[in-house]
């Protein structure tokens, strides 16, 4: 049995998914995998912060946290750790970063990243922030010190788009990418499909959790953008930054737009893409008009989809969760269950 | 730089398609993976038999076949082995096993697996009937030999839905898998949503080289059934055969169920399916009414699709083509990266 020691920067939503699936899955992860992983320290701001060598309990610690108390009324070997303090005291074999993303800095997570990589750690983000503005970088340094950087969860959640387009079809020769990476305009955009207008399917999405108060990062396309970055450099050998990608979000669209492409067989999708020119890269999030047997035309809801264009292929469609707690807290054990595959 | 050594039982469509990847891209292959990849025996009972120990042509092994000549004109170390013959002298490190599919027997194909396998080579094949019929017998087998077997191209041909479902979908918990395996079927219900009848959709597919000319197979289900048993096998860890299939196939559909269907929303497909139950494996092939908005719904002509439904990610669902010479040659392709990170 190999055993991997994890840190968790950040004990949010994706935090706790991902202790959910270890408290429920430990058993059969260890029969199906040979691995078994254990959350050494927990590190979050508004929750709390503790460290055992010997491995927290998954159950205690989300019983804890559901229960709206602290983590450190748990007893353990210490506590009231910040980031840096418990990746440098923490001995685990893999940090799990998952604290809040800024698309502008990338931090705080772009160092705690850089400090666990140099530590000689393994790391699993599925934070888009570091990983759009420093993914060469950090690659760079994971290298240099012999360790994996796991990135799975940063474009559609668990759905295993990165390692689909890394793995297994590397060799197939990607040309170009198109996607729904942004469900929270997706729901919207389906939702006026039923003539409801911007402004009551905005209000609807913000209640139901899918949009945030301030929704400019989704409908303005800056979180559909910071994806196609990830793409383009992970998937592409690219290497743009935000500011390349020709961004337009969807607050320009209207209910009658929406009803005149129905009426025309299409439908509006924000359509992120990137593609292979024979000078550059070209890459850009913009709303485009799909026939609906168009593969992506279908995708309805907080659904998300991506198109891979291959030389020996033709296009390749996978079509799966964007978000969700379990969804994205799956996307970190992808990422340990590779690790694992290589460095075995 | 790793070299692999690879010998081709069967030089039709998909060896000539693989060979063609091979001639196109090895350099390309060898920069980004650090491994090549060298044709030292091809064996096929129509064009010839040959065998070279420092590698053969890829371009002149096309060049040869294309000009309609007997590949043993080609001047080589030896010529004119049998299978047997070929595996058992040509030291090669990979089997590529390409003869033609008997889902009765998996015969030649089996033999030539188990000789390849037991003799310590890597074997990789896109021949449904041995994989169908006698996969858990020749997974044992490689593993006693600690060698790996890759199957990809047995199902939805270079479209890496064995490898989604194993490498990246394990951890989610599969639970059910359904599936448009079979391109002709498909093809021919999507054509008979033009209103043209079931007799004359036949006769076109069967003059684009879609159906054969005993469309037997492809019509009644049989080829979708060996594919799922293949799906329950490999990724529900089930052994099921044939027979376990509850099977029907797209001959009692007419035009009128087709349009009678559209009237309601829904589109006739040829679905495949295998669902884990608390008691057992349930398998099916048969034509089901889906909703257009269904993510199989709007998969149309020849193109295949398989949706996995997932324990951690709800459904997940990939779409690419099920057939075609550069697809399926890159299904072997795949399988020898696999081996390659997994191995080296």
């Amino acid at each position: 049995m190999r055993t991997y020691k994890l840190a968790l920067i950040g004990f949010g939503n994706v935090g706790q998914g991902f202790t959910q699936i270890l408290r429920d899955q430990s058993e059969s992860l260890a029969q199906r995998f040979g691995a078994e992983y254990k959350i050494v320290a927990v590190c979050d701001k508004l929750k709390g912060s503790l460290y055992h060598p010997e491995g927290l309990d998954p159950a205690l610690l989300l019983d804890t946290v559901q229960a709206g108390k602290s983590l450190e009324t748990l007893k353990t070997e210490a506590s009231g750790w910040d980031a840096q303090e418990t990746i440098a005291g923490c001995g685990a074999d893999v940090l799990v970063e998952l604290s809040y993303t800024d698309l502008e800095t990338g931090e705080p997570a772009a160092s705690h990243l850089r400090q666990a990589l140099k530590a000689g750690m393994h790391a699993v983000t599925t934070n888009k922030g570091p990983i759009a503005l420093h993914f060469p970088e950090l690659l760079k340094i994971a290298r240099e010190n012999h360790v994996q950087v796991g990135i799975e969860g940063t474009v559609m959640s668990g759905t295993p788009t990165l390692h689909l387009g890394l793995d297994l079809l590397a060799g197939a020769e990607v040309q170009k990418i198109q996607g729904i990476l942004n469900g929270t305009t997706n729901y919207m955009l389906t939702q006026m499909e039923q003539g409801i207008s911007y402004g009551d399917v905005l209000a609807d999405a913000q209640e139901k959790g899918y949009a945030e108060a301030d929704p400019t990062g989704d409908v303005e396309g800056f979180d559909a953008a910071g994806k196609v970055v990830i793409l383009a450099n992970v998937l592409m050998g690219a290497s743009i930054t935000l500011n390349d990608v020709e961004r337009e979000g969807i607050t320009g669209l209207t209910v009658d737009d929406i009803t005149a492409a129905q009426a025309e067989g299409q439908r509006w999708k924000l359509i992120a893409g990137v593609e292979k020119t024979p000078d550059r890269i070209k890459a850009s999030v913009r709303p485009t008009r799909l026939a609906v047997d168009h593969p992506l035309a279908s995708v309805g809801g907080p659904t998300n989809a991506v198109t891979f264009t291959t030389a020996l292929l033709g296009d390749v469609t996978l079509i799966g969760p964007g978000a969700g707690r379990l969804a994205t807290g799956y996307a970190i054990l992808c990422d340990l269950i590779s690790i694992d595959r290589i460095t075995q």
